[in-house]
């Protein structure tokens, strides 16, 4: 009989779902959507209702359980999302619990950053390390650390929030109290306000002003010069206090590898004793979207203690 | 039988052994001094010879291992010093080896800054934790990660390097390549080198910076300030990162807490956004210069996987 688990990643208004083998197949992938302005009985329904779907056409195998990825700072005891910028209908809720009840079987809950950084440890990027950092780089920058092949969680579970490093200490405000934050100098929003602050458009997304990077236009290359010096300096200050092999870059921003990395890999260069002197990577991500479903997907199997054996 | 455990702690020129039992208890200390511009095979005899007065004086008790903390990089796996600011003679060499050599048994090299977070845990101001992070304010800033009641030391023994934690990216120039270093704006190096840019006098010690501030002198309690939000910019970072419930501060600047710690503690505050809304706690570690002592010795200990019964 084929063991197999459910993941699931919630996005702001995008669901996916995937069964995957222990061996890291998948079997099935279901995408749909679900409207956080209905309220959250209707999110948590489209929810259980997807993976129902999955779970009533695999009968014939082994459920080992099912992980849910979901945006926001999750207090992993409880299973409540305490705080989040697209799920606001779902914070200080337990989640987790009233999935239970939906399933009636145990459901992990994960923050998303993490369950991608999970992902690429098992069937992505990271598979050969057991240690690695990702830095998903979308309208936030998410962060997930794993350690020892499990994600690091801090004793609430609100580590890896690595969006809200401190890169430029009178930087731009961010929504957490904090200035500087990396995720206001290096996700695509910052991208998207760098072109408006050069005058480039008012609300190009970041692949209009990658495609204007493309054709020679100098502000849009020093846009990603510039989201690379903060890229920089938040890695080498992981890279310093963590000594993993690994970093991963992930997310809607990583096409523009091309304009931000050689800054990026310059300014660790230079502001990193230990990555200059070790064989310590930073590379991209290669599971994409994936990573986040493979993630919640490998949960139930890493909480088991029996880790797959890919 | 008592079972014991000798460990050293290695300074610039300061050598210091304890035997401490299972329990804890401090059997007998030794202090001594080296001098490191005799050259390695000086230093490392001097090293052998407190070793082994204070294993001849308990022969009545079985020796479960030896734990010896030292300045610097470590490549843990090759037990070799790479980079040391105060002990250049001991740099590139198999210091692990060549003390087994000499004492005839199994020794355990570790940085003295991981030695000090492992020896607060054990001992100290984090015993009801197992994850926990602590800097070392002395000339430079250490730093130590203890996770899971263990040292996180990363694939190659570097980790936490949280000196060179990056605070203000055009800050300071730092011998490790870097600008803005940690330590560059928040140890007794950093306190005496702003007394000097204040006119304060050029040599000051940050004791003296110190009693200047008790004095109500307020250039003196301004240089504390700025050290304090330095280090608040730094914590900020590491509490959103690993998201541990104790972060402690050790360290010969550690007396003037009552004037960098109100800054500290406000900047952290307002920069983390999980130290705001959780039980996160930064206080100031108990042990002073023994806590190193006793994370030696109590490396056997953990390696072993027998966690001490304190």
């Amino acid at each position: 009989m084929t063991e197999y688990s459910i993941g699931l990643d919630l996005g702001g208004t995008n669901l996916r779902a995937a069964a995957i083998d222990r061996a890291g197949n998948c079997l099935e992938k279901l995408a749909t959507t679900t409207d956080p302005e209905q309220g959250k009985d209707a999110v948590l329904n489209d929810m259980a209702g997807v993976i129902e779907r999955l779970r009533a056409k695999w009968t014939s195998g082994r459920l080992a359980g099912i992980g849910i990825g979901v945006p926001g700072f999750i207090l992993l005891k409880e299973g409540i999302i305490t705080n989040s910028n697209n799920l606001v209908c779902l914070e200080n809720l337990p989640i987790r619990d009233e999935m239970e009840e939906r399933l009636k079987t145990r459901v992990i809950l994960e923050n998303d950053a993490n369950a991608a950084a999970l992902g690429e440890k098992w069937m992505g990027a990271g598979r050969e390390v057991d240690d690695l950092v990702l830095l998903t780089l979308g309208t936030g920058i998410g962060g997930g650390i794993i350690h020892g092949g499990n994600v690091l969680h801090g004793y609430l579970g609100m580590a890896g929030e690595l969006g809200h490093v401190t890169v430029i200490p009178n930087g731009n405000p961010c929504g957490c109290g904090n200035r500087g934050c990396l995720e206001k100098h290096a996700s695509a929003t910052a991208v998207t306000a760098m072109a408006r602050l050069l005058n480039l458009g008012d609300n190009l997304s970041s692949q209009q002003v990658y495609d204007m990077a493309k054709n020679g236009n100098e502000k849009a290359r020093t846009i990603f010069a510039t989201m690379g010096e903060a890229l920089g300096i938040a890695l080498a200050t992981l890279v310093n206090a963590f000594n993993f092999p690994l970093y991963l870059l992930s997310g809607g921003v990583l096409g523009a590898w091309e304009f931000f990395a050689p800054t990026m890999l310059q300014v660790v260069r230079s502001r990193s004793f230990t990555f200059r002197t070790t064989n310590t990577r930073i590379e991209q991500a290669i599971l994409g979207n994936e990573a986040g479903l493979y993630g919640a997907a490998y949960l139930p199997w890493v909480e088991a203690g029996t880790k797959a054996l890919v």
